[in-house]
């Protein structure tokens, strides 16, 4: 049986969508495929007593800041910081969320998309309006997965997937599992393609 | 002028132990040096409002012990995790830098020696006579390197050294310098490489 990586970000996690971007890429030549899971790292920060690390003891912030351009430039993914930053990107997950369950074909397109958005494009990722064209743009129901925003069956969705997320141990982002083995950052993308590739090292 | 790779690390720091077994090799391939530079990890976090991994959320801790054993895997060095763990090593690194001073071609024997005597052999590195036979066994001044464990101009030294970390804005380690920049982590090593080998990216 296929193997699958479950891959949990969060829309506004600068190494989430570095390592978003090769993903697939890494998956497919392990004949593997990406469980796209969406989280906020918000409620995980809140939930373990952390914080973005835009937002901790100044010299990691500085650091954080210039490590993001650099892993960027170093995995061949373009980058322009946004500003402000972090940003909230609840609405981007719900509408992931819903298209997931009613599209997930397009879920990859749009989870890459949302992180793009931000990460190269400065756009308001959270914005309906925004989320309903890139929805659209990914060939999904655009209108559909923006009206899931304010459904609370999927804002409780959500909620829920940040439980679930807190209840493996996952206390950072990107975090990806493959056969229960927990690899945390876009740094430790090595190690997870070695595990594929090796069944374990 | 050869380049200088500053390996600022502390000897209870499996991460450190882990980039210590190979930074010498890639500074070779790289026509450059190292300049090691030990600092105690206990006196940056406190100022930094930190803590060791394996003291913190306890799912960060969980994974950082199983990361350290999967990362020396990958990185094909010998691990045998320390118990109890973390440890003192404020000895080790005082006798370090009397070497460094007064014997500088032992200095990364020593290290090595140092790191790999707690994080191989399970030894007790912060101890008098322990450290006195590793300095003797890389071929330095065992006797005398033991001495500057009590020598208060040595203890000093140290103390000086933590400060000059914490003005560099060190917050980890290990942590690297070449030519200004900073490279963070065992796992940021590829990225050293990569920016002795071209210069920068």
């Amino acid at each position: 049986m296929k193997k699958i990586i479950e891959f949990w970000f969060d829309f506004s996690s600068p190494y989430s969508y570095i390592a978003g971007e090769h993903i697939e890429s890494l998956a497919a030549k392990n004949d593997a495929g990406v469980d796209w899971q969406p989280m906020l790292l918000g409620a995980i920060f809140k939930a373990s007593g952390s914080a973005p690390l835009t937002l901790r003891y100044p010299p990691l912030a500085e650091y954080a800041k210039h490590d993001f351009l650099r892993s960027a430039r170093f995995c061949n993914v373009p980058y322009n910081p946004p500003d402000p930053f972090p940003v909230m990107s609840q609405n981007t997950a719900r509408a992931a969320l819903w298209i997931k369950t009613n599209q997930p074909e397009k879920m990859g397109a749009f989870c890459r998309a949302g992180m793009r958005g931000l990460f190269v494009h400065n756009a308001v990722i959270n914005d309906i309006a925004w989320i309903e064209n890139a929805a659209n743009t990914c060939g999904a129901a655009g209108k559909a997965a923006a009206a899931a925003c304010n459904d609370p069956l999927i804002k409780d969705a959500l909620k829920q997937q940040c439980d679930t997320a807190l209840a493996k141990g996952i206390f950072g982002g990107p975090w990806m599992i493959v056969e229960g083995e927990a690899f945390w950052g876009n740094d430790r993308l090595p190690q997870l393609d070695a595990w594929l590739a090796k069944g374990s090292f």
